[in-house]
């Protein structure tokens, strides 16, 4: 066994190999990626992979895009102390830089609206919902916003995802049109739920 | 071979068989649904399916999801002779009909967001743009209403599947929400998105 497998508490090596798992699965597609792949990037030995992910691949993706979607959520700015009509278009800027940039953990959450795993599913939902809740927080002062705004903000990430597609993937559009498309399409949407 | 088997016309054969195939499709998971299945559903050998799918269930599936977003996109009323204040919401409620009604095609265009094959992903994105089209027709009476129209007609269609999943599958909300969302958001976008 490689002296990296001993040398770590088990919490910063669960940390160690999700965080080396999702740079894999950010480059490859999902069903290229096997455990013995993240086992030789990480430096352990496989079975310490099962210690940790007793289910094997699935187990270690759940905690993959579980992972990906937290970096991502975290990223919304939800300081109350700002205003709306500068921290929309900076947290609207900051999505876009991580697309730009080509963003492992925005590439494993877009990745993973694929994966036909029911609780990857779940995962995907709950995640959506909790960045809806962070946006509801900036537009409404609340992170309980009711079912319908909820419903349509986390459409609205959706939206955001096909636009980013558009722009990255396909180059029908350019930044500056999704950036005005998401700027401008969420207050009114938040308004128009709110009102029904 | 079967009787049925012999007497249709190729193109009847192969309509039948992805009528079929779609019912099956639309019933079960993906992965659980087997050449087999269909051959035993529509009565023929399962030598017959590969004559006219040579690359087997990939190739079936891909002619399934086709044929399924293509009677959805058919059921966009387009009639120039109508007003979009009448057209609109009854074309919204076609949909949510179909949903409420487990419309084989509606169900089967929903699974195949998730089936990571590159072909899926080209078929489910060029129906969605023919979607979006029609849509584009009604509100601005062109079928080409420029890029960034298109892509957000296009996410638009995303945040409705989100929508509808929260009311048939989450019950998070109901139809009525989801139908003034829905009515409501697609004018202010496709206004928002033609300014910019």
């Amino acid at each position: 066994m490689p002296i990296s497998a001993r040398r770590l508490a088990p919490e910063e090596r669960r940390r160690q190999l999700v965080d080396v798992a999702l740079e894999l699965f950010a480059e490859n597609v999902h069903a290229d990626v096997g455990l013995e792949d993240v086992a030789d990037r990480a430096d352990v030995q496989r079975s310490l992979l099962y210690r940790y992910f007793p289910g094997g691949k699935p187990d270690l993706y759940l905690a993959v895009v579980k992972e990906a979607w937290r970096r991502l959520v975290h990223r919304v700015d939800t300081d109350p102390s700002r205003p709306l009509d500068r921290k929309l278009p900076e947290n609207v800027a900051t999505f876009l830089d991580l697309g730009e940039a080509r963003d492992p953990a925005l590439r494993v959450a877009g990745q993973a609206r694929r994966v036909d795993d029911p609780r990857v599913r779940a995962v995907v939902r709950d995640s959506r919902r909790a960045w809806a809740q962070r946006m509801a927080v900036n537009h409404l002062s609340t992170p309980d916003p009711g079912a319908t705004v909820m419903a349509a903000l986390t459409g609205y990430l959706a939206l955001a995802e096909v636009l980013m597609e558009e722009w990255l993937v396909h180059r029908t559009v350019g930044r500056e049109q999704v950036e005005a498309v998401l700027e401008g399409a969420l207050p009114s949407l938040v308004k128009l739920a709110r009102s029904i």
